[in-house]
């Protein structure tokens, strides 16, 4: 599909879990602004806005205007290194002194850190309240909003504290992107071309035919990327709420890319940049493992590359730092690596990787 | 059934539940000594035991010797007021430290503190590790360990912070009773008393019948009031992991409960000692509601006080401390309390009650 063939129309996609649960995503322009979008929200007694001074500056009272209910605003600094268990414990303690009940909402209105935090306070406060993911950076819409993970970093890894809680609802406004840092933006774009290269060749030739209308923010453009982006995330995770299979391939470029995120220290390189760079690495290693072709890890590095993202490690980072790094992630065990390897455009697969000799070699070649 | 019929034979209880979860619920006499009861451990490569140092030293080497792995023992200090977010966040910086992994499992051993913070740490941890139950308390053997509520307290009330998450296993050995003090022996016959007031009437009758052979600790009544009380339990929380439903019935006394144990600050009212006057106060409110005849409420409240139960308030605690403890507990709502009412014995039902005045009454004549 090119561009210009994209309905510009709001779209809306349900994602039904094993469990009974079930999470809508809104997508589309401006439906931010829409009072028909929050419907949802009417008889909602107490309503918890969680965001940070930016998305508050440029979104909280357009947002404020339109729910059907006064929300208490809870503000968290903005950044990365913000999201922690100590950030969390504020956020739980000011639930507790406005008296939060058990079926009040709580909206999480920012990128992937208020996301994140936001929805691990809703995971565990009063053992779980409903949550509303409100995305506005471009990372957030594809990828960390859908799917109900939710964690707080540890100053030795990412993520390492959470829970799965899924978002009753995910509203996807995709004008918000106009707003968002050059750097930023870009970021959010790895994760379109992950998706591209783990399930859909044809959604990753897309990105490579209209690479300029992506980099202008051109609107059906944007409708187009993010649509289908959270189309092949709401087809897997509905498999695999839990990531005890399929969803694991989620995680391409992000066993090298944690390490590298972590080892240069948080706000060095975005989380996307991480995983552009991460992504690269597990190319070349699926290349020497046999699985891959040189030619397909020359093309995702190529397009990459033409979206402004990082495909080589910083100098300033040392292979063994960023190993150190790795081994406290989620996905390492003592004796292995789980890695997602790629086959061909469209072809990943998850799989453990124990040749340490093999994983640190291609961390020094490519630095 | 009296309790001379009951078998001694080790039982065991599966749960199933709607998410495809387990857990296996291991019952008998010196089950923790027999290295037969862990053979689901095998193949374990990382294992915590969390206990606190009375436990460790009651069973913590005999456990050590049978377990089929070598387990790291990682202490949290003995009571209620260090089931905190402060104790839950030592616990996860030791295995980061330790660098635990995605499949390494943590058994709780010890009584409701310890079950209800390390598995708030195993529903947390890297979201969500493998967790086991090992009871070592009348009330975590009957209640809290069985059913997957994990939580830690608030300065402003208990449990105001957790997830559920299942235990694959719970291993209950009922000889472990016999070390226990008396106060905390008697706090977990409340429950049992619970379950025969919410659900069987047969139970209800069957304790006051055998009222010695329970208080004396015979094995075979020790075996049935365990047994019978899990079964209920499982039966429960089967049809409804998430309390969205018949669930809220285990609640039984614990509005006012709550509230009382709060008000009166931690370990100066035991839970189960709480739950007592809880379920005394909650049969009169079911009484002046017109549900239940005044017969029936002081039918549990003469066994509840042949149990060595309390059944009055303490004369130190005033009536609003106690209803503004019960303001801030998950049971409460802007205009209502979420209460559990007794029609009869074994028949009860879950219901909003929002005379204000007729909660406080209730409160002051009782104290």
């Amino acid at each position: 599909m090119v561009f210009e063939e994209v309905d510009l129309k709001a779209r809306t996609l349900t994602i039904n879990f094993a469990s009974s649960k079930s999470s809508t995503v809104h997508i589309g322009q401006g439906i931010l602004a829409d009072p028909e979008t929050w419907t949802f929200l009417n008889g909602t007694t107490q309503l918890a806005l969680i965001t940070n001074p930016t998305v508050r500056e440029l979104y909280g009272e357009l947002i404020q205007r339109v729910l059907p209910h006064n929300a208490d605003v809870f503000e968290v600094n903005d950044g990365e290194e913000y999201k922690t268990l100590e950030s969390y414990t504020a956020l739980v303690d000011s639930l507790i002194r406005h008296q939060y009940k058990r079926n009040s909402s709580i909206v999480a209105l920012g990128g992937g850190v208020i996301g994140d935090l936001a929805g691990f306070v809703a995971a565990t406060y009063l053992r779980g309240v409903r949550l509303i993911q409100v995305p506005t950076t471009l990372l957030a819409q594809v990828d960390s909003s859908v799917g109900g993970k939710t964690a707080v970093n540890h100053i030795r890894g990412k993520n390492l504290i959470g829970a799965f809680h899924q978002p009753e609802h995910v509203v996807i406004d995709t004008t918000t992107l106009d707003s968002l840092p050059q750097r930023i933006y870009a970021e959010g774009l790895a994760e379109v071309v992950k998706y591209g290269v783990i399930d859909d060749a044809g959604l990753f030739c897309w990105i490579e035919r209209n690479q300029e209308a992506i980099l202008a923010r051109d609107p059906r453009a944007l409708q187009h990327a993010v649509t289908r982006s959270c189309e092949i995330k709401a087809k897997i995770v509905e498999r695999d709420e839990l990531e005890s299979g399929v969803r694991m391939l989620l995680n391409f470029g992000h066993t090298y890319g944690h390490g590298i995120e972590n080892a240069a220290g948080y706000g060095k390189l975005l989380h996307g940049e991480a995983v552009s760079i991460g992504m690269v690495l597990e190319l070349e290693l699926s290349v020497r493992l046999g699985l891959c072709s040189r030619d397909t890890a020359d093309r995702v590095k190529r397009l990459l590359a033409s979206l402004n993202l990082p495909t080589r490690l910083p100098n300033a980072l040392a292979a063994q730092d960023i190993e150190s790094a790795m081994q406290h992630d989620k996905k390492a065990t003592d004796t292995q690596f789980r890695f997602v390897l790629v086959r061909n455009l469209g072809n990943a697969v998850a799989d453990y990787v124990s040749d340490f000799g093999l994983i640190r070699a291609i961390l020094m070649e490519t630095s």
